[in-house]
């Protein structure tokens, strides 16, 4: 199973951010590569329809150790950007460590402190869950507390290989 | 620059295979990735709606040693891959190995083998060039020479990148 964790967030006037929407796009390891880089797609399309953000904001690059995982996430980051792009939305990238640092002002944190700050950042009664959505989350945020714009909402989408297709 | 070559081929009743075109697709190292994307994208669709291929053949996944090129290679193979579907055209993986033995019955051939062989079953006056798209041609003729169907081209494509980007 390969997930996507995605998560839209928006700024209000009062300048505090809130969580519009969050959620993954899994797909089964057992279907084709194709078909599953096509439902990831279709996913993302219709998401991008429904909340119309404005900007995405994608984390950069893994380079995982083994290389079949990073060839991997890699093809269904391709598919990602490549749909952003026709959906004519502009792509900011963070690394993980920028994420980090500009959730918690420490590029070390751990993932409790992470969910911690997501959760407390968009006033969420709960933590979200699964873990790559409130990552997603984490990595909309970075972007709306590092570029000052408007209020229109941010979308970010974080691909991850659970497991070998 | 990242290279993706490809070729298209076709087989005429006569059983003889002919090459109808064969190339590259070159996108420069110095444009940002959703650029290069975008690009390669464009470049393919172009390409099959020129061409109407009836199906495509596609070098499987290439586990480089090096992480960081097995991701940026996969992103290439995830947007061409969903290029292909877009289109509608069945996609065949086949890996060198299969290749190699198809073309030569030797699933160790050399480069300059695999050259010769290609410009011998197409009975092209000089050998294809570049390497990328010889590569793509004989990935074509792997396909044509080991799925008995009709007279349709076959269009492969073969996304390798030549430096990091």
């Amino acid at each position: 199973m390969a997930t996507t964790g995605w998560g839209v967030v928006e700024k209000g006037r009062d300048q505090r951010c809130r969580a519009v929407r969050y959620g993954c796009i899994l797909t089964p390891a057992a279907t084709p590569m194709v078909e599953r880089l096509q439902a990831l797609a279709r996913g993302l399309q219709r998401l991008i329809d429904d909340e119309k953000p404005d900007v995405a904001a994608v984390e950069e690059l893994f380079f995982a150790k083994d290389s079949r995982t990073a060839a991997n996430v890699g093809q269904a980051r391709g598919v990602i950007l490549y749909v952003l792009s026709q959906r004519g939305l502009p792509v900011h990238e963070y690394n993980p460590r920028n994420v980090k640092m500009a959730l918690t002002g420490y590029g070390g944190a751990d993932k409790s402190q992470m969910q911690k700050m997501v959760q407390g950042l968009l006033s969420l009664k709960e933590m979200p869950k699964p873990d790559d959505a409130a990552d997603a989350l984490a990595i909309a945020l970075c972007h709306l507390n590092t570029q000052r714009f408007a209020d229109g909402p941010a979308g970010a989408v974080r691909p991850k290989t659970g497991e070998r297709p």
